[in-house]
């Protein structure tokens, strides 16, 4: 019978190694109850993250198919929603799509050879991305400042939207001519070309700025009158590409519109 | 010496238990390579899975903000990705966005009480969900079959978009006009009013069908048509509300244009 000792003492040396591994792992007993604890506080605070992720996508998305009405700042809520989706994969593959839809409908068109055939596209955020700027104002959380943004237009330093200028140069390629349409003031004329070309952008046929009796009007309206002016010169506006949809809308319509991805800023 | 043989014995048939064990969980030694293997192969595949997120959310929302070209069904490898937008808790939210968006402007109109005052709806994937119909077709997989769509539409039976009938009646209540504006065919019209009656809707004011003579058009022109003669009448189309950009684009577009969320098919 004595030879039943080792055999128990072996089963208790191997049970003791067992009960010291689970000390070892922090993890007190009746295991089950415990580990569901944490995972329902997990739970609840996830299911509110993941609502207000639902509710600020939806803003968004609300924002790109223009259901919202004029707005200032972004939601508070959504404020690193809105930092998350710019610094992250999501913007780059929305702007990407654009451009591809843009660039798939423009080698469709069928150019007359007559010079005539244009695309507009406006400039901040659409050519280029005023992302470092926004990086230190919260991402739309702060309300426009427009001398501190004019400190930062007046740096010249505004990259450019990778697809934007990939799309630009494609649609030289295919022989469009290319009018530049931005809200920026005349006077910032020569550093916006300077911004443009340092970022990579050339051969646009025209850069129309604001101009002094501009000043007053929204968006819409002088964006649509500068359009209205080029049709009325005789150009067919085949494609116009704007973070806005005040770059869109309006009178004189381009034959195709396309909307850049921007949840920062609203301009009317 | 001999009592180490039982404890030996002991530690055998304890380890031989573990390997039987092993075997039950079909875990082939040596176990931290194995388990390291699947884990590589589980984030490479979740790598792919997150980008192809990224990329049909992009197709969404493009399609959203009306940068799509007209397509016949949704991407083959957005299947997943529709259904579970479709089924799940982003759709619901998104559709409350926008009826809250709807709602809060609605309040600000300043009706004039001459009777005049009118909004527009669609009807399907607007008012009514033909969601029970999608889900048998691959929610947008499946080129549109009209006989069987008929079918689905004759049986009366799709639900309301609660969102939708929340906005319909607050709408009411502040006294403007509803018009229903669809494309369902004028031999519809019974069924149509059955199935509208069944799902809550009441006290429309117009329910405008596809006629005879409208059956060529796009969705877009018949519906500019309409809302012409509306405008003709007099009748001031404070807001629209429809799943499409050709319920919403085209001729006497209204003061403001809701776009409700449809990735499960395009209509021109």
């Amino acid at each position: 019978m004595n030879y039943y000792i080792p055999f128990f003492l072996s089963l208790l040396i191997l049970f003791t190694t067992v009960i010291a591994h689970e000390k070892l792992d922090s993890q007190p007993l009746p295991r089950p109850l415990i580990l569901e604890y944490p995972e329902k506080i997990e739970l609840g605070s996830k299911q509110v993250n993941e609502e207000l992720q639902f509710k600020c996508s939806s803003w968004r998305i609300a924002g790109e198919a223009n259901n919202l009405s004029p707005w200032k700042t972004i939601p508070l809520e959504c404020a690193d929603y809105v930092k998350n989706y710019m610094v992250g994969r999501a913007y780059i593959v929305d702007l990407e799509m654009v451009a591809k839809e843009a660039g798939d409908y423009a080698k469709g068109v069928q150019l007359s050879g007559d010079g005539k055939d244009v695309w507009v596209f406006d400039v901040d955020e659409t050519l280029l991305s005023n992302l470092p700027y926004y990086a230190d104002h919260g991402y739309g959380l702060e309300i426009f400042d427009h001398s501190q943004f004019d400190k930062w237009v007046e740096k010249a330093m505004a990259p450019a939207i990778d697809s934007s200028l990939k799309l630009y140069e494609e649609l030289l390629g295919l022989g469009f001519k290319v009018f530049l349409l931005t809200g920026r003031r005349e006077s910032h004329r020569d550093i916006t070309i300077e911004n443009l070309r340092n970022a990579g952008f050339r051969d646009w046929d025209k850069l129309i700025l604001r101009a002094l009796e501009d000043q007053g009007k929204t968006a819409t309206i002088y964006k649509s009158e500068k359009r209205s002016e080029m049709a009325g010169d005789g150009y067919r506006i085949w494609g116009n590409s704007g973070d806005q949809w005040s770059d869109l809308l309006g009178m004189a319509i381009a034959n195709r519109s396309f909307k850049l991805p921007n949840p920062m800023y609203y301009i009317a």
